[in-house]
């Protein structure tokens, strides 16, 4: 049988560009994870994973003109927002060639032997150490942030993991030009080039998750398409940690103070964020709690104005321009849900970006509303008009976990007077980013940062962005009554590589 | 349909000896979570929860004698084993109210704005917080330590998360008396008894980990029910953590060298591990590669005569007893399978120690001897003779997860001469705590330790004891942009809790 044929596609026409590559069969799955595998040594050496993360930012920048070509070509995302996206993906590498160096993710704890506890303590030394080949399911809506070059490989390199892709179809070209200039950087150091393994094909994806030698998986992507790896993951003999981001509403609620101080400068910030990108970020703003009052009728308005100014837009792949128009219209047809500016089709590539109202009251129990309380990828969000507090927390109270929570305060609620801290605590439970008075699109990479949620925004409480996503690779290994002198340089008394530990209980910077 | 009753039963008898409690319906168990979530707000202040834990030590200790023997009528340890788990339980409670007070585990960092990251980086401060009510497994053998008032329950208190326990019914007398002294010590910090909650029943098991407001669950037991309640967990339409530690192996490798210098001693030193507690521990060493040498036929000779020594010992159950008399008598059949001390059933009652021999050459690859890679629970292990290094490796590479592995080393090769180091290597991918010329069996509570290890060991990589094992019951969130004034105390900039945390990247003690 001939191997299926992977192409490029243009989103902007939806026709074929060229063949880059076939899908992987199971036998092809199977010897790309044994050579990722087999590299995992090469790893082993901190010094090592630092110089490959920061080659692979300098191999991206140097290729920079040829990438941002093909990227564009497959995703129609432009040149602009990907030349940002590509420096962003270089910095995160090498912030995380930073925290390797550093050391602080070792979580090295050192414990002298200590008779007076209940039951003694024995001399004990943990740190932390690679779980093994991790299996990194590409997005499509980033095609260098949360693709091949992304967090969940620049972090799982990071770990000491080797990494094999599961191509996105929306940029299958940009996948392979990609992997061969990792693999690159990778040889730059005497790292086999098997360490970053790249395959097409969705069979090919189902494989990857059920090896036996992948130890965990990385995954952004679609509630469907995640929650069925996970439960893939789930059901292996030997399940695996399965770290999906699936979906997110990133509900947003503005106060009556804050709408009648500057309903117009959020109404036009709210049409910014949820635009950006054609409306094609995990953590575009979906649902947005606004008064029932004129306060929030001139949020609607200036909302209007800004989104009815927006230019159609062409979606990353042609299937998910049908689900948009399809999903909008199923969402307009039901009671009482208005569309100030009606989204959908814009030309015959492109889309046009608007947005709902409802009444807050018909999101108060269970019914054919709950449609709205689903994520709807692309260009539009839902406005719903509350009439009290009692509206608000009733849809909060409805809401699937997220990726972000938001709140709009007037000044004086943002200096501490009125419910500001309440809604703060309010909003906790349901996000993993809780934004005061700004706006979920733009993910920082930082330490602090946390981009995660409760499901279905992610599948487990870590991170895909900020320092800690690399915690995600690793486990802890303890050593008992080891003699130093076989036990890694890491877990040695004279702490020759000068790491932050905890050392009999005190913390050692 | 009247409530089905629970007994209390009598191992060193068979016979029930009281009714005290009855197995909860679904409607109870939905009470009884439903009066844990309720809770949780009084757990919101650290100050209550390390208060709590003292309290719950405190009380303990002073119920002691009526503890010790409840806990020995129905699990038949004896007072010494089961005042020394007693006293390590009440120093885990309170190693958890230090580590509470400390604050280290809320992982606090904080970013200020920065213009000059790719892309900016907001005010950006994150830390952890309860993830919910916690559901908790307790295991059989540990009916203190691993139990109501367990490592599992000390570390979601001092999460913050309200706990409901699923009783073993190998002690349901001693649950409810220890729940009753737990919630006493809630109580006396105002925070509502629901925040303990005890169930009972299988049925109830499994309603518990489908119930919508558990969060998380932690359990310690085999590895059936282990995986049922996982698949469980993974199956929920919002999938939750599953920390479970199921089952374990724990080889034991003795080089040539160490046989050649103190046979005897690791010969006796192995039968006191292994007997310990009638080998009802998870660490219990279940599999020893002995060398097939002169040296080696003598530690089998020292093993010998430890284990005809031992008494007879009373299992925890008698389906343990039935499980453990059936599982020695299908090894024993196999072929080249020999044992120099045969285990099995001692008196009515009791259980006698033994073990078995079998050449490594058996093990090499797949087949029958299979068998002799699962855990038997009770008095008995393997001793697997080997020929050379090479039948060393292929044994270790059949292995499933393990919580320990375990070397013995000579003087020599522990000073760094020969193959140690390299055999520390090698057993590192095998369990999550590896020791060197020591016992598993004992597992000391301090910041170091870590209990658990790859599949089937654990579920996750966590730890179930040790400092670390709070990581289980937490989350992070991100704050973005928020004023200061609305944050909780812990993300300050001023510091004003004296927490330990990384500022704009640097560590601070």
């Amino acid at each position: 049988m001939a191997a299926a044929p992977v192409w490029s596609v243009d989103p902007r026409t939806g026709k074929q560009r060229e063949q880059v590559a076939v899908e992987a069969t199971a036998q092809e799955v199977d010897a790309t994870v044994r050579a990722a595998h087999q590299a995992r040594g090469a790893l082993a050496d901190r010094t090592v994973r630092s110089a490959l993360l920061r080659s692979a930012a300098d191999e991206l920048e140097a290729a920079k003109g040829t990438l941002i070509e093909v990227a564009d070509a497959e995703t129609a995302l432009g040149p602009v927002r990907l030349t940002g996206e590509l420096a962003r993906t270089c910095y995160q590498l090498r912030a995380f060639a930073d925290i390797v160096d550093e050391g602080a993710f070792l979580d090295v704890v050192i414990d002298h032997p200590d008779d007076t506890a209940t039951p003694p303590v024995p001399d004990l030394r943990r740190h932390k150490v690679p779980l093994g080949v991790v299996a990194v399911y590409s997005a499509s809506n980033f095609p260098f942030a949360f693709s091949v070059p992304g967090g969940d490989t620049a972090s799982a390199l990071a770990a000491g993991c080797p990494v094999v892709v599961k191509a996105h179809p929306d940029h299958p070209g940009l996948s392979e030009l990609v992997a061969k200039v990792l693999r690159r950087a990778a040889a730059r150091h005497g790292v086999p080039e098997g360490v970053l393994g790249l395959v097409h094909g969705f069979e090919a994806g189902v494989e990857l998750v059920r090896h036996p030698l992948v130890a965990a998986a990385g995954f952004t992507g679609s509630v469907r398409g995640g929650r069925a790896l996970f439960d893939a993951a789930a059901a292996r003999p030997v399940p695996i940690p399965f770290h999906g981001e699936l979906g997110s509403l990133n509900p947003v609620l503005v106060t009556e103070a804050a709408a009648a101080e500057r309903a117009e400068a959020i109404g036009a910030g709210l049409a910014g964020s949820m635009t950006l990108g054609v409306g094609q970020f995990c953590v575009k703003p979906g649902l947005v709690l606004a008064p029932a009052s004129a306060a929030g009728d001139r949020l609607v308005k200036s909302l209007t104005d800004a989104v009815s100014d927006t230019d159609a837009g062409v979606l990353l792949d042609h299937r998910m321009r049908d689900h948009f128009v399809a999903g909008v219209a199923e969402r307009t047809r039901l009671p009482d849900v208005e569309s100030p500016v009606t989204p959908g089709a814009g030309g015959e590539h492109t889309v046009s970006a608007g947005f709902l109202t409802v009444p807050a009251s018909r999101l108060a129990a269970e019914g054919e509303h709950d449609l709205l309380l689903e994520e709807c990828f692309g260009p539009v969000t839902v406005v719903v008009r509350y009439e009290d507090d009692a509206e608000v927390r009733a849809v909060l109270s409805r809401l699937p976990g997220n990726l972000t929570a938001t709140v709009h305060l007037s000044e004086e609620e943002g200096a501490g007077q009125g419910r500001g801290a309440e809604i703060l605590g309010e909003l906790t439970p349901l996000a993993g980013r809780v934004l005061v008075n700004a706006w979920p699109t733009g993910v920082a990479v930082a330490p602090a940062q946390h981009h995660g949620g409760p499901y279905p925004a992610t599948t487990s409480t870590s991170t895909s962005v900020g320092g800690t996503a690399i915690e995600r690779w690793l486990r802890p290994v303890a050593y008992q009554n080891s003699p130093q002198a076989l036990l890694p340089q890491e877990l040695r008394d004279d702490n020759p590589l000068g790491l932050p530990r905890r050392f009999n209980g005190r913390l050692e910077r």
